[in-house]
């Protein structure tokens, strides 16, 4: 089989024989081979172990059929190497022991260095490229400065982000330097990842819309652009995809990127029209579609294909994650529904 | 003092010379007067005793400061009368357990009798415009059927929908009876409370952002705009508020209503733009400012009233319900804000 670019190419914006899909946590727990390895094996030391993460990276690439691999891994690992104390405690998700509170803790964080802190990272897609030299992209991530900085000051998961809001209105200089640190760190992790061979990165903003569009665009927009920014014109698409923020596109936009990932909340073909035709788009089908019975599933992949058309610069995704508890058939069925529709669509036949 | 009747002045766009505030949850437990009361009772003991009902629903009247007051009660008290077994269980939430996840479970579900099952809470609506008639409006409320139709599904709270999701997916035929049957108890229990003396009423969907646009279209949509349509015309207005929807306002007003509400992930003058002149709207500040300094807190409220302008038909609130860490003289200093600030704007003393 030749090398499938369809991925990269609607990055690029140029014209694709059909719409290329990949799934937001595609390398996880809704599949029983990777629970296989879960089962043996910590979730750290899973990212931490490069054989481990080539594994289950690839595993949806030949199992569901994807048009791009992206890299197992954690947005949190950079974080250990600027002196945060990550565990991930069994079934509580993220802890991090030593949260960031006051303007003397951020002082006190470093640029976390992306080879001496997380090499196995970059060992991982090295593996990777060789691995899929005859198949898909790699596509490499992170998360953004926001969703970085609410863990580090919250110490997990949170819905209310007191602590991290209050920070920010309260302690502006503080809230400020931790982004810089933050957006620093990620830079040399992404770079680093170019590097290392990964052909496109994502960034990832997860908690960004619990924000106001004015706290967004005080308090964030000016150091995930100067992000987006630094590691553009490497050579690899950027994709932006701040979630849960369809009703502030107009912002989030103009932090930059190659092309802009969307959440499940908003009409593709009006979200097209607000990020213009100068980015491609990524997205959007509610990840729980995958319940559906499979005819539901192909009904709302081909709906979802013909509201896009033949704009240039579609990749289809979900508009979140994949659920752990989803139906393996029912992904591929997904995949299966958007080769063929949009092979129709956009007028020849699959490559 | 006089009547203040801004807040319905303001529902019916008529000008008012100071812009009304009122804050979903305000009867709750940051007060330390309710968590007074709320020691010593049940929560769903305090909704079915209407002294206790009226006593937390006056504080914050009094105390606050607030231009409207809105009835204490739960969305989910018309749930028994249909026939579901509810529970407060401590520190868990609402739990359901009897959910409906057939057809048959939704044909053994009745409409709720308003008086016989949630008498109390008119009760309680009788007692409170005693209460405020030379204070400010009563605003009555209910959940909009998807909202109920996910708790009775899920059996309590939830953040994947993924039971109530498939039954709509897969069986629409269910999903469609079960939104009929919710539709006309809210119904019927909306003309109770208007009956009773509610002087508004706001309609609560409080997690259909968790909907695709086209979900919404086609499984919410008719039933939320038959239930508006069924209790617009008595003569109170009444307040659509769709929470984390604020990408599909287009689809929220076509439901109807006289206020349109709105969350805090949206800039006000847009989303105003986005209504049209036909809807008061009413929101939106992030409930969390109330954790920023007071200057943060006045700078907000002042850009928010800055961005409305004179638009006829603004009724301050927050963009959802004040967090109950909230400290109540931030609560306060918001209020005096909102009425300093919008009476220079809107060119007239307060009243």
């Amino acid at each position: 089989m030749a090398y499938n670019d369809l991925f990269l190419r609607a990055c690029r914006r140029e014209p694709t024989e059909r719409t290329p899909i990949w799934m937001m946590r595609q390398a996880g727990r809704y599949m029983a081979e990777y629970r296989a390895i879960r089962q043996a094996h910590g979730f750290l030391e899973m990212c931490k172990t490069p054989e481990l993460a080539v594994e289950v990276t690839l595993q949806p690439v030949d199992l569901v059929g994807v048009d791009a691999a992206i890299l197992f891994a954690d947005i949190l690992l950079p974080l250990e190497g600027m002196g945060l104390d990550l565990e991930f405690a069994k079934g509580e998700g993220p802890v991090i022991h030593n949260p960031v509170r006051t303007l003397s803790d951020v002082k006190a964080l470093r640029v976390s260095d992306p080879i001496e802190h997380t090499g196995y990272v970059m060992d991982a897609i090295r593996i990777l490229r060789q691995e899929l030299k005859d198949k898909v992209p790699l596509i490499g991530f992170a998360g953004a400065p926001f969703t970085l900085a609410s863990y580090m000051i919250e110490g997990g998961s949170t819905r209310a982000y007191i602590n991290c809001k209050s920070l920010m209105w309260q302690e502006p200089e503080a809230w400020h330097a931790l982004m810089e640190v933050t957006t620093d760190t990620v830079v040399e992790y992404l770079k680093a990842q170019i590097e290392a061979g990964a052909q496109a990165v994502q960034v990832f903003d997860s908690w960004v819309g619990f924000l106001s569009p004015s706290d967004y665009a005080e308090y964030v927009l000016p150091h995930t652009a100067r992000l987006i920014e630094e590691v553009s014109g490497l050579g690899v698409p950027v994709i932006n995809f701040a979630n849960n923020a369809s009703s502030m596109l107009d912002l989030v936009k103009s932090a930059g990127g190659d092309v802009i990932g969307l959440d499940w909340r908003i009409d593709i073909a009006k979200a097209a029209e607000a990020v213009g035709p100068e980015f491609a788009i990524q997205g959007n089908l509610d990840p729980m579609t995958l319940f559906a019975p499979v005819e539901v599933i192909e009904r709302k992949a081909a709906e979802l294909l013909e509201a896009v058309g033949t704009r240039p610069g579609h990749i289809f995704n979900l508009g979140h994650g994949i659920h752990k508890e989803t139906d393996p058939d029912h992904a591929r069925a997904l995949v299966r529904a958007v080769h063929e529709h949009s092979s129709r669509i956009r007028g020849a036949s699959a490559s």
